[in-house]
């Protein structure tokens, strides 16, 4: 592909860009966030990370989690566990069982990093 | 922190959610995007996506970016290959140096993925 065929990126002022496009990451940030971009870059931590977000209610229990996926139930713990440690997702034990939920705003934090400015959150005003 | 405590995720017909917390990812999204987030999930892979997004022009050469990190030229070398591999970057070599571009559709896809639907593109129409 000839550099003349690229689409042109509009990054003239006002133009409505990634934040990660508008000025360089720094060393800081980029340490911050890198860890959170890695938790999910594993596909059964994404398909979890969809699953807890997509669950009735906004949580799932760890029950429903281990039955979607041909894995053991201590290999989806050590993933949630990843999840959980890059502060994606939190937990709670009740009972028996260990419920999972999405933290909407690091989900978002990531999303806007990457892409233009966005209308709605996940977590309403 | 409790239940009780946190916020509210708004997943009501109408609402404008992220893909991700609309329907479960499937097995063969998720090992599609996996690599990508995991390609960004490295500190110095983030900064030179940033700095190539940020670059005058929207293209940095190989010199440019080599320069802001107190690291070889192979390791830079080694992850701009990784971006590349990934869909992140494209590259051309002219002359005695190789120029980098983002790919900014993949980039929109990651962060579309993750955060509520978006206004407007890296790329504008």
């Amino acid at each position: 592909m000839s550099k003349q065929e690229l689409p042109v990126v509009d990054v003239s002022e006002g133009a409505c860009c990634a934040p990660l496009a508008r000025e360089p990451l720094n060393a800081v940030e980029a340490d911050e966030l890198a860890p959170l971009f890695k938790a999910i870059g594993d596909p059964v931590r994404l398909r979890l990370l969809s699953l807890i977000a997509c669950h009735e209610g906004g949580e799932a229990c760890v029950c429903d989690l281990t039955s979607a996926f041909e894995l053991t139930a201590p290999t989806i713990s050590h993933h949630l566990k990843v999840l959980k440690q890059a502060g994606l997702i939190d937990s709670e034990r009740r009972g028996t069982w260990v419920y999972y939920w999405i933290n909407p705003q690091v989900l978002q934090r990531l999303s806007a990093i990457l892409g233009p400015r966005q209308v709605t959150g996940l977590v309403p005003a």
